[in-house]
């Protein structure tokens, strides 16, 4: 996703989700407070509390912000060839710049969060519905067009989604920024040998 | 790997770790406290303390005995043919049993402490160095035997991890056990599709 932090804008809701990326970005999940995102935001906490009680409120409105970031991100995607279209949804899922592993490291905090936070797994949940549904749609497309074999669409967007999570704990875990390069070349090497149509010679694929 | 709580040892320190064990299932890691390692282990904290100073030591040894584990469960592996070998060690990584879910709740929490606390760090770039070396020597014996197309046996394993490691979080943050046989079956086709030979017409892959 594009950079949220750059632009100007006054809606306050968005200046503080802004603000709230900014401080995850420097401080991690665990080190966050009302204060250091008021200290971004350039007002009080209670500027900030007048919005949202806790502090896991205002964290559980930060994920559903950046669904919505990642929704205009796939808007961009105006392609509807589905074999592009899928590359491109694993760009916008995969090809990060490199500053935004600041933010895959606080939201693998967070993610680690959702069995003991329900909130946090519901958005969590949501979030990869809503892609798995992209992806699921964007196959279902190239199978009735006859791009893609008849596989289980359903079964492959999670298939997909288990690289591209792979890839998100694997950069921030081992540090590695290669760690999403080489899932965007697991994911297309995936889709060019199981799910593209004319790759196999027989059509048959074990499962 | 076998559930190690539940066999008699002697050893102290082998008793620990399985205190450490059963204690990080229950409370998880952000819990976690020597006092509770210590009910599990029916001992004073003093008698975890004369072995390890913080919870921290405790914890890095943990992550040590837990690539113990697993490569004793690895040795278990007796065949030498490349394709059953590498279909076992993904049985390895990613065919559980359900009750380890808890531990992979408490291990996510330690992975994203990684970039705050660099002897965690250490240890996940040490177990995932291990298990890639297997995977590796496994593909390349594979590609001498002419089972394996001449892929990038190196990259091949990171591929594979990257699927081990998307499982093992979309379990814990979504609680789906269905993750890791969604994985296993993805792992499938990757090697079925990608590295085996007489899967592809023409021996070609996109890259």
């Amino acid at each position: 996703m594009a950079d949220p932090s750059t632009e100007a804008v006054s809606d306050p809701n968005e200046t503080i989700m802004r603000a709230t990326y900014r401080a995850l970005r420097e401080h991690g999940y665990a080190d966050l407070t009302i204060q250091r995102i008021a200290d971004e935001y350039g007002k009080s906490t209670a500027a900030i509390h007048y919005h949202y009680d806790t502090k896991e409120d205002l964290l559980a409105a930060f994920l559903d912000y950046i669904l919505e970031q990642f929704k205009d991100a796939v808007h961009e995607v105006e392609t509807t060839d589905p074999e592009q279209r899928l590359e491109l949804l694993l760009d916008k899922l995969l090809v990060d710049p490199e500053d935004h592993l600041d933010l895959l490291v606080a939201i693998l905090e967070m993610r680690s969060q959702a069995p003991y936070k329900e909130r946090f797994r519901e958005r969590f949940r949501q979030n990869d519905e809503y892609v798995r549904y992209m992806l699921q749609t964007v196959i279902d497309h190239g199978i009735d067009e006859g791009v893609f074999a008849a596989v289980d669409a359903e079964h492959e967007a999670r298939a997909l989604m288990t690289i591209v999570d792979g890839a998100r704990t694997r950069a921030v875990v081992l540090d590695e920024e290669r760690a999403l390069t080489t899932a965007r070349r697991t994911a297309d090497d995936y889709v060019a040998n199981v799910l593209v149509n004319d790759r196999r010679g027989d059509g048959s694929q074990r499962g």
